[in-house]
C-alpha cells in the first residue's frame, strides 16, 4: 500500500521552505522505507495567477486523495485587493472545510537553544510547552449569513455569523481532552460566555465531556483574560481549547511568546486523521525569494505529519532529533540569529538537517 | 451650574477601590472649587442582590442625568450561573449601550517606577505608551440575531452576529484619528479583513477617513498579527483602533504587557463627552474585602474623568502627579510589590494620594 503526500508550496516564502522539507521527507522515506509517494499542487495566490482560482479543482481532488498534505503558506499584498471569494486565503479555508480538517493543533514550545529570542523574561518562558487546540471548520470563519447589505437608511452594514452546533463543539472537545490525557492532563477551555450565547453552549458541552475524561482537570477562562494570562504566566497552561477566531488570535500570541515563530509547526486533522501540516508563520512576502527564511517550522510540520497522519513515530522523532542537533551546532537562520551563532541560509539549514539525519 | 458625578462601586473589590477614588475626588473638588456633587447607585451583582436587576431603572436614570460616572467593576462567581439576561455584566453592557458610550479609550502605559513588574524584557517595554481605542456599543457584543436554537436535526446551535454599519465605524474612526493627532500621529486599525466581511467594510471606512486626517499615518493589521506584534515589539504602536470583541482581547493583552494592570484606567465616552470611567482590571473576587486591592487605576480613572468629561485638565494633572509621587515614595499595594518597596493596603494607598495632593 503506497501512501501519498501532497506538497502545496503556496506563496511568499512557501516554495523555499517547502523545498527543504521535501528533501528531508525524501531522505526519511528512503531511510525508513516508508513507501511514500509525492505529488504537488497549486494553492493560494500561486493558483490564482495560474488558474484564476485560489483552490483549483485539480488541487482539491489531489488533496482529497492524499494521505497527508504539507502546505507552505498563502497570501501576499499583490492579491489583497481581490474580492473576498478570490483571495489566496480562500484556498486555505477551502481545503480546511472540504476535507473537514476541524482539529488544528498548534504547539507553542520554547526551544532551550533559542530561549534568548523571546521578548519575555527567561523565568517566565523557560520550559514553555503549551498545546493550543483550535476548532478550524466552524465558528465565525464559516458562519452564514455573511456579507455587506444596504440598510433602509441607505447606509451599508457588514455582518458575519458566529455559530457552533453541539456536535461541532463535542468533536473538538474530545480531541482536546484526549490531547490533555497524553500530556499534563490540564485543559483550559477559552470562551466569552459572559457575553456571547454561542460560547455559553460551548462551555456547557465542555462541562458535559468532563465526565468522559475524569483524569483531565478542566477549567474555563474568558478570552480577554486568556490573552492576559498568556503574557503574565504562560506556563500555567497545558492544553487550551477554543473556537476558530479566538484560536487564531491566541495561538499566534502564544507562538510569539517563544520568540521563534519560525520554529513552530501545526497540524489540521479530520476524523480519519487525514491531515494538512503547515508552519505557524505566514507567507512573509517581505523576505520571499531572498533565501533567508527559516525552513525548520515546515520541516517540523513534516515530522508532525509522520506522527499523526502516517503513523510513523520513529521517523518523526528522527526529524525532530536532527533539528535539535542543528540547533545545538549553533546554526541559525536570520529570524533566530543571536550572538556567537552561525548564520545560515534557508538551503544551508535544510542541508544541515539532511546531514544530521 | 453644578455637575454631578455618579459613583457605581459594583462588585468584588469595586466598593473598596471606589471608596478611595471618591475621597480623592472630594478633596480635589474643594481644592479646585469644581462644584461637583456626588451621587451613588447600584449596578451588577450588587444590584441583582438588592433589586433582581443588574441595571435598576433608578441607576439608569441617575446615569443618564450624570455628567460622568465612576464605576468600580462588576461580576463574581456567585452570579455566574444566572441566565445571560440577568448577569452582572448586563448592567455594564446596559450602561454602555443606553448612554451610547461608543468610544472606549484604554491606555497601556508602563510606569517607570514599576518597570520590573512586567513579564517582558525591560528593553521591550520601557517607555511603553499605547492607546487602544475600542468600539464599545456595537459589533458582536450587541449584534442581532443571537441565542441558542434547535436545528431540524434535533441538536442545538448557539449563534451571535458580528455587525457594524458605516456610521458606527466612522464615528469610532474619527475618535481614533483625533486621538492620534494629539499623540504620535500613528494609527493602526486592526481587523480580520482576509476572512470577515464586516471588517472589510471596517477597513474601507478607515481608509476613507484617512483623507480627513492627512497628518496621521494609518496602517492596517490582522488581529492575529496584532496579538503577536504586541508581544514581539509593542512600542511599534501609538494608537490602535478596533471593534468591540478584538478590542476586549487586545486591550487586556496590552494592559498586561505593563505588568501592572492595577494601574490602568479607562474611559468610555459618547458624542456629548459624557463618560463612564473605570479601571481596566476586573472585580477580582478572590481578593475582595481583604483591603489589599490597588485603588490607583480607579483614582487615575477619576483623573481621566476630570480631563475628558469635566474639562478640568489642571485637576486631572494634580491627581496624576500625586499618584506619581506615591510611587516615587516606594508605596506599593500587593499586586505591584517589589523588593525594597513599602507594602501598603488599599486604604493606606488612598490616604497617601490624598496627602500627596
Ligand atoms: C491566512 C488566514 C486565513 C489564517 C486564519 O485566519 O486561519 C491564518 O491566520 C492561520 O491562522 O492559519
Ligand atoms: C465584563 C465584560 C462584559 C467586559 C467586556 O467584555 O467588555 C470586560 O471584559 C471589559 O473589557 O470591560
Amino acid at each position: 500500500m503506497s501512501r501519498t503526500v501532497l506538497m502545496l508550496p503556496g506563496d511568499g516564502i512557501g516554495p523555499e521552505i517547502v523545498a527543504e522539507a521535501e528533501k528531508v521527507l525524501h531522505k526519511i522515506n528512503e531511510q525508513f522505507s516508508l513507501g511514500l509517494s509525492f505529488e504537488s499542487g497549486l494553492v493560494g495566490g500561486a493558483a490564482i495567477d495560474a488558474t484564476d482560482s485560489p483552490l483549483p479543482d485539480e488541487t482539491l481532488e489531489k488533496a482529497t486523495k492524499a494521505d497527508a498534505i504539507l502546505l507552505g503558506a498563502v497570501g501576499g499584498p499583490q492579491w489583497d485587493s481581490l474580492p473576498m471569494a478570490r483571495r489566496p486565503e480562500k484556498g486555505l479555508l477551502g481545503l480546511r472545510s472540504n476535507l473537514e480538517l476541524f482539529a488544528n493543533l498548534r504547539p507553542a514550545i520554547l526551544y532551550p537553544q533559542l530561549a534568548s529570542a523571546s521578548s519575555l523574561k527567561p523565568e517566565v518562558v523557560s520550559g514553555l510547552d503549551i498545546l493550543i487546540v483550535r476548532e478550524l471548520t466552524g465558528g465565525i470563519y464559516f458562519g452564514q449569513p455573511r456579507g455587506v447589505r444596504e440598510l433602509e437608511s441607505g447606509e451599508r452594514q457588514g455582518y458575519n455569523t458566529y455559530a457552533y452546533t453541539e456536535s461541532e463543539i463535542r468533536r473538538i472537545g474530545r480531541v482536546a481532552f484526549e490531547a490533555a490525557q497524553q500530556r499534563g492532563r490540564k485543559l483550559c477551555s477559552v470562551d466569552k460566555a459572559n457575553v456571547l450565547e454561542v460560547t455559553v453552549l460551548w462551555r456547557e458541552i465542555m462541562n458535559d465531556l468532563r465526565r468522559e475524561y475524569p483524569d483531565v482537570e478542566l477549567s474555563h477562562m474568558y478570552v480577554d483574560n486568556a490573552a492576559m494570562q498568556l503574557v503574565r504566566a504562560p506556563k500555567q497552561f497545558d492544553v487550551i481549547v477554543t473556537g476558530n477566531m479566538f484560536g487564531d488570535i491566541l495561538s499566534d500570541e502564544a507562538a510569539m511568546l517563544t520568540g521563534s515563530i519560525g520554529m513552530l509547526p501545526s497540524a489540521s486533522l479530520n476524523s480519519e486523521k487525514q491531515g494538512m501540516y503547515e508552519p505557524c508563520h505566514g507567507s512573509a512576502p517581505d523576505i520571499a525569494g531572498k533565501g533567508i527564511a527559516n525552513p525548520l517550522a515546515t520541516i517540523l510540520s513534516a515530522a508532525m505529519m509522520l506522527r499523526y497522519s502516517l503513523n510513523e513515530e520513529k521517523a518523526a522523532e528522527a526529524i525532530e532529533a536532527a533539528v535539535s542537533k542543528v540547533l545545538d551546532q549553533g546554526l541559525r537562520t536570520a529570524d533566530i540569529m543571536s550572538e556567537g551563532a552561525t548564520r545560515v541560509s534557508t538551503r544551508e539549514m535544510g542541508e544541515a538537517v539532511l546531514t544530521a539525519l
